[in-house]
């Protein structure tokens, strides 16, 4: 059973405000163990990826198949069902048209003064994409990771992905080739991060890595931040479903379930203004538990972190919404876009009751990589900004440069940067002549 | 005297790498300290703030007197004289200009299935500045961070700055007042990062922190990310000039100069086509340091860090530059556009001979929060999208559902998440009865 809240009672806020700051996921330090790897591969490249590749997944290696070559993909592709195959090209299609959307365009004008100003964004040269191997290797997750780098222009995207016991997932390979992907590697752990950031003789260096990863590939991301740029460090799923009483509670069930299934740590949250219509959806809920594959991971979820809480409006369900920052949010209410407008933090918002959660996992076309763990507060999901950067354009003439050179000046000398003045005084001196 | 490159010598290669590699940087190591002063912040609050301000800035300060109170900032803003009013005002404006013009606009769209898709950009409720008291505290940098948070729509924008014994900075109090900034607390350190992250007494917590500081501020924003968002941690400044021969050579050294007064770890390079100019700058370097007033902290920069680098053309400047990613690009060549558009790696790219570094440090427009130690191959200068987060928007109907729930429903099998597909079937099988 998950925890009961209700609006109206005196120690709502004190059980609201536990619910926030309960701490779902205690990462092992596996910090030290992930230094000395770094610097293994750093100090002996190749040979290093060959040993610890060796130890982790029992597989041998050599430089020449450390990748895998195109006829080992063309392989592992045709193991694909033609049904697999569809829903994973529709997929890919959509993901493909939505990311080309937020590409921005570079802007430029002239001001009053003659300068011109502007910016250029351009693409990253090389990214690596980190890909699970084993039980969380999810092909929808190649493709929301690499399609948006291949929409930005990066010339080059490499995939780091493991293979215990030499294993591949056929569906993983096929994603990638979908998206573009122009090396995969099966290597992993953090040995497969220090390679795409240091590079070894055999793997050229990225500039960005992305992709989930266990603990050590989370630990090993954050040492080499700086070296190379990487995406948020992704914490246990969540959702957060705000339904009116004129839902299928089973439907509902099932979204809560949807996030509760991928992990013992994930998190769902119904928020309704009918107290009946939320022990109807409870009673779903444990319906389905008994039944669904993966019950034992979902029963614990929403039995430590499931919460059911009762509101007497659904402009207080917003509020409590924007206070805990959902990483997938769900509006099952007769007019979404309404109460949608009042929602100021979340990663995503799913209109409607035929909008389930599911949806954006897959084909929606959003990207399903989103902030967790209330980051929705001050960060986005995945997308093709991630793979580019934005350079800032200022070109002065003469005249610009004597209507605004003066300040320039002014302030560098209250900031004490006298060569700073005096760049700016040695041509203005120049054009006064 | 810096180091001489020549791109035609049989050594060129190794020694620009060498150049590539240099460690600039030797942060202290204060991790320790930083994670006890973020420790006794939390438990113990405004005591403790007020107790670390004691010993650190030999300030008594009480909760009442942590802030400014707006008289304090009116008396101090008094002091500043028109002159420096005035070039800062227009600072201020040309800022925000610029930066009113990054603003993304929100987008959706319906598809060809009737599913509408888009995306809603929100400002982070609640922000943070840090700004260094002392030497380094820069009315501009005040002006850079906090004019992006309020034109981004920033609620309630608050700053830190230091005030050792006492002592503030007239136009640094007057730059937040121009900017808009909310509150002002002389407060400063890790303990400083650690009130705005986690909040005190009488001192809210905010979602995002940005702004320089010294290794311990750099830190306490790394120890406190994830809790809220942080801006990137910078280094020691940078500057690439690329010049052709037809240049005075004397505001090419001011150029190169304004870089490494900042910093002995600065750096600054001059690439050239032209041999001779690149002698005849080296010499105006050194003419410029016999008298410059930071002489002792230029010189050593451009000592330790400083080149001159000579190449057969300049499309392999361009080249170079873009192994460099430097931080500030200036191209004073006849053709700056035209070389611009070879350059795939910079912060900011500063336009022909009458565009010095230090209009964009001041009163171009652009921000001069840029990326530094190559880092702009994969992020960007500080920009209203620090201060925005993107939610993503999916709305089905039921023809849409049925158009693509389908392909959903088969991926989440292929990946066992059976709750996923449920969510997907369950509605279709509702919409087909």
């Amino acid at each position: 059973m998950p925890q009961f809240l209700d609006a109206s009672t005196v120690d709502f806020e004190d059980r609201f405000a536990a619910l926030l700051g309960a701490k779902r996921e205690d990462s092992p330090d596996v910090d030290a163990v992930v230094a000395d790897i770094i610097a293994d591969v750093r100090a002996r490249g190749d040979a290093a990826i060959i040993d610890l590749t060796q130890k982790f997944d029992r597989l041998t290696l050599t430089p020449e198949t450390m990748a895998f070559s195109n006829e080992e993909i063309d392989s592992y592709c045709a193991q694909v069902n033609d049904h697999d195959r569809a829903a994973l090209e529709l997929a890919a299609e959509r993901i493909r048209v939505y990311h080309a959307r937020q590409m921005p365009s570079d802007e430029s004008w002239t001001d009053e003064n003659g300068a011109m100003l502007g910016w250029r964004w351009t693409p990253v040269s090389a990214a690596g994409l980190y890909v699970p191997g084993g039980l969380a290797s999810y092909p929808s997750s190649v493709l929301m990771n690499a399609i948006p780098a291949k929409v930005a222009g990066v010339g080059r995207l490499a995939i780091v992905v493991p293979t215990p016991d030499g294993k591949a997932n056929p569906l993983v390979l096929l994603a990638a080739r979908l998206a573009g992907v122009d090396e995969i590697y099966r290597i992993g752990g953090a040995q497969a991060v220090a390679a795409l950031a240091y590079g070894t003789e055999t793997i050229a260096p990225v500039d960005k890595i992305t992709g989930p990863g266990n603990a050590f590939v989370a630990a090993a991301k954050r040492r080499v931040f700086g070296k190379v740029g990487i995406d948020m460090i992704a914490g246990p799923s969540e959702i957060l479903v705000i339904a009116d009483k004129d839902n299928n509670p089973d439907w509902i069930a099932l979204d809560l379930l949807s996030q509760a299934e991928h992990d013992e740590s994930a998190q769902s949250i119904l928020i309704t203004d009918d107290a009946e219509f939320g022990q109807a959806v409870a009673e779903a809920v444990e319906k389905r538990l008994e039944t669904l594959e993966r019950r034992a991971i979902a029963g614990i979820s929403w039995r430590d972190f499931g919460a059911i809480i009762t509101v007497p409006d659904l402009d207080m369900a917003a509020a409590l919404s924007n206070r805990v920052a959902p990483e997938h949010l769900e509006l099952c209410v007769a007019d979404p876009d309404g109460l949608g407008d009042k929602i100021t933090h979340a990663g995503a918002i799913f209109l409607g009751q035929y909008t389930p959660e599911a949806i954006g996992d897959y084909v929606g076309g959003p990207n399903h990589v989103l902030p967790t763990a209330r980051s929705a507060r001050f960060s986005s999901g995945l997308s093709v900004m991630d793979f580019i950067k934005r350079t800032t354009l200022s070109k002065m003439t003469p005249a610009a440069l004597r209507a605004i050179g003066p300040a320039a000046e002014t302030l560098a000398i209250s900031e004490s940067l006298e060569a700073h003045g005096l760049s700016v005084r040695a041509r203005l001196d120049a054009l006064n002549d």
